[in-house]
């Protein structure tokens, strides 16, 4: 039984600690010895900050301590001294130090700059790392701050299911998942594969979205959420392409594309607040060593109401403009993009919400909008990333739904649970999707998904 | 743009909404009207109770609106008016009532009563049912509690993979994830699968449990936990096991069998309590209607020190008690259920943890005790129930480490991060796991695990 205090309570509560006697744990982050006294930087993990350590060669086995390699793990029992004129606002003089695990000198997260390339290589060991210890508890403090924002509101939050028999909504590649054996795949009369033969008695994939489901949720409880892992198997490797990440799923009944977009808003503050409240100092370092203009990139966002621009009038805009894009813009096509940050850091300078899009490149259960060309529609934009958020009022109208389905191709079948919604009861509803990897990049600064996920899914990875 | 009050403000406030006129939207529960007057009662998702519309012939449209079916979704605007002579607080007498979706006779959740087991096979129906509409609430409301639980801590929430490369753990049957082409699995020269041609280039599963990940970011952050769904690919037909379900796994480092005991009691109660406090009116129901002993149960655990006996002590206690079990009782021994209930229910009567284990019936990375033989294993038996948490130190000395894998005749390699844990900077820790199903149907009272998951995956079974 070992009764440590964290660090974090000896800055947040320093006079409470002066000049007594404290006992705490943690990992050195660096050491300067000479032969009588010494500078440890210790880390508890508590917080962001180290504490400093001061040993003097009265301490019993200062030789050992002196001599242990970064990253080794120690408990330190001291007086909590301030120390006004240093850069630091207190250290503690050790009095008793005991090796709670040695660390070796090829301990390969030295104090010199590593790539993040490298970084990902030992993805075990990066949290321990400034730039990762901040990323990492900021995508905590925000994944409570989602969880916060709901449930304060009364949003009820559903676990839709990770294994899915349907294809529904055919938003990208899925994974199989199957428990066949691959060396001997059965096969029925026909010579095709006997799924039968497979756990669930039919083909199951990785799911693409909760949505689908939650609408049935959205039916009985008016406010509901999903949080939870989603699935792409593409072939895209890319700085904001991975196979696995999680993804924040509202959907709002009584509800039409005005609503959404006022909870979208509402939560994108709410989230930057609560981060920046949270975790001051990993967001000061954000600000100083990864984006420097971040800070004002989300007080932008903080302090403006969101823009509003249909994508038709978009494209206007586009065409109008003596941009010259890679792609170019016409109606009907989708947004780029250098389209969207053109829109969203050129053009409106904060974030905006385009709608209503051209039904043929949105989903079949988009709200058809009066001019049967368009449905109700939305994509966040937001500078420095383009679209972070993608939702739409739902087509609750079963006749207008089933034609669209049709038109699509998409066997009626599949669907009759989620048809059925539209039977006994539909209204009015409305949602989004928020991926929470592209949030933390947004909220950090950091350039590539990889960075902002513990152990990341990508073509051909999946270490650890 | 519709804004809606919700009813659980009206019961909430209600001295603020009295005798004002209101406008709500929802669902018909029952209707039951004449050809002057009706009542309706109102669901809107945001409260677990209804509340009572008045219809008079001097409504508009009172003939469609008294016909309709239930389920059938409308908006009513009309004065709050206090009933004090009614079963009911107050009640809406309606000035105007617009139907937003109506349903049809065949809406398949009529008032009677209905089998479980058919609910099920309306699941998307099913949470519009006063059981289940409670069930989820309390799901919702318990993740939230467990969420601020630890955070509220300091804890770090990480989100471990669900694709793994590895089969570390050993915990269960796993689940393959893939995108090759089942009608043509691709073979190397040998005939062997050539899974360097599938999207990771590896094997991947679906994970077990995101203990070994998490370890690593409690070397780093010191206390940690996941929430995150897992999997089994177990041929268990049975009322407690699911193919997907959710695990919260906490890792605390500087902390030993003790501390990860006291955590686990803390966390106990922090989620009994805030649902209790909570969700007053959904666990009065299950109190009422699903299991007439659960507050005595949930208060006697609220209220009582969780109990410690080792393993041997309860061996002996179990071979000592005159019950007759199905399974006998032996030392090294795995305990089943029977024995497990016997301890908490009769020898307890409170929850109790079982520690120190035989080496030979836990994982290898559990810490092995002074006398060679048990490992500083806990199981947390509950009344009612049995197990529903398990957990250990972790085994932080490297050699011993190594030792238990030879044993075990597990690959060193294939753990080679893991073992790095130990190798710059272990410090002792340990942790746990919470079946989150488990945990709702001991916080509720029901039975089967597919009745407090939305969608259940089970053998055979992976409908919506």
């Amino acid at each position: 039984m070992i009764k440590l205090l964290e660090v974090k309570k000896i800055f947040k509560e320093t006079d409470q600690y002066l000049d007594q006697t404290v006992k705490i744990g943690g990992w050195i982050r660096t050491s300067r010895t000479s032969k009588t006294f010494g500078f440890i930087e210790l880390n508890d993990g508590s917080y962001y900050k180290n504490i400093q350590i001061v040993l003097e060669d009265q301490l019993e086995n200062f030789d050992e301590i002196s001599k242990l390699p970064i990253s080794s793990a120690i408990i330190v029992e001291g007086k909590l001294v301030a120390t006004p004129e240093a850069k630091q606002p207190f250290e503690i003089k050790a009095t008793h130090i005991e090796v709670e695990g040695p660390s070796t000198p090829d301990y390969p997260l030295q104090k010199k700059r590593h790539s993040f390339e490298f970084l990902r290589s030992i993805a075990h060991l990066r949290p321990r790392s400034n730039t990762f210890s901040a990323v990492f508890r900021v995508r905590s403090i925000a994944a409570y701050a989602i969880h916060k924002f709901f449930q304060e509101r009364g949003f009820v939050y559903v676990h839709t299911p990770i294994i899915t028999g349907s294809d529904c909504e055919g938003a990208g590649a899925m994974f199989r998942v199957s428990t066949l054996d691959f060396n001997n795949i059965p096969k029925d009369e026909e010579g095709r594969v006997d799924v039968s033969k497979d756990f669930f008695g039919k083909e199951t994939n990785l799911t693409v979205s909760g949505q689908l489901n939650v609408e049935s949720y959205c039916m009985a409880f008016r406010n509901v959420y999903t949080f939870g892992p989603t699935f792409r198997a593409e072939n895209s490797n890319t700085a904001r392409h991975a196979a696995e990440f999680w993804m924040i799923e509202p959907e709002i009944a009584f509800a039409d594309l005005e609503d959404n977009m006022e909870l979208a808003e509402e939560m994108m503050k709410f989230i930057i607040q609560y981060v920046m409240e949270n975790a001051p100092e990993e967001m000061e370092f954000f600000n100083t060593f990864i984006d420097t203009g971040l800070f004002d990139r989300l007080n932008n966002v903080l302090n403006s109401e969101f823009g509003r621009v249909s994508y038709t009038e978009a494209i206007e805009i586009l065409k109008n403009s003596k941009e010259s894009f890679e792609y170019p813009v016409e109606w009907g096509c989708d947004l780029q993009t250098e389209h969207e940050r053109y829109l969203t850091e050129k053009v409106f300078k904060k974030p905006v919400f385009v709608t209503n899009y051209p039904k043929d490149i949105k989903a079949f259960y988009m709200r058809l909008n009066d001019d049967q060309k368009t449905v109700a529609a939305m994509d966040l934009l937001v500078p420095g990333v383009g679209e972070i958020i993608g939702g739409s009022q739902r087509e609750e109208r079963m006749d207008v739904l089933e034609r669209r389905m049709e038109e699509m191709e998409l066997h009626k079948d599949d669907y009759w649970w989620y048809l059925e919604l539209r039977k006994y009861g539909g209204t009015r509803h409305a949602g989004y999707g928020l991926g929470f990897e592209r949030a933390i990049m947004y909220l950090t600064g950091m350039g590539n998904i990889r960075d902002v996920i513990s152990f990341p899914r990508t073509v051909k990875t999946a270490e650890f």
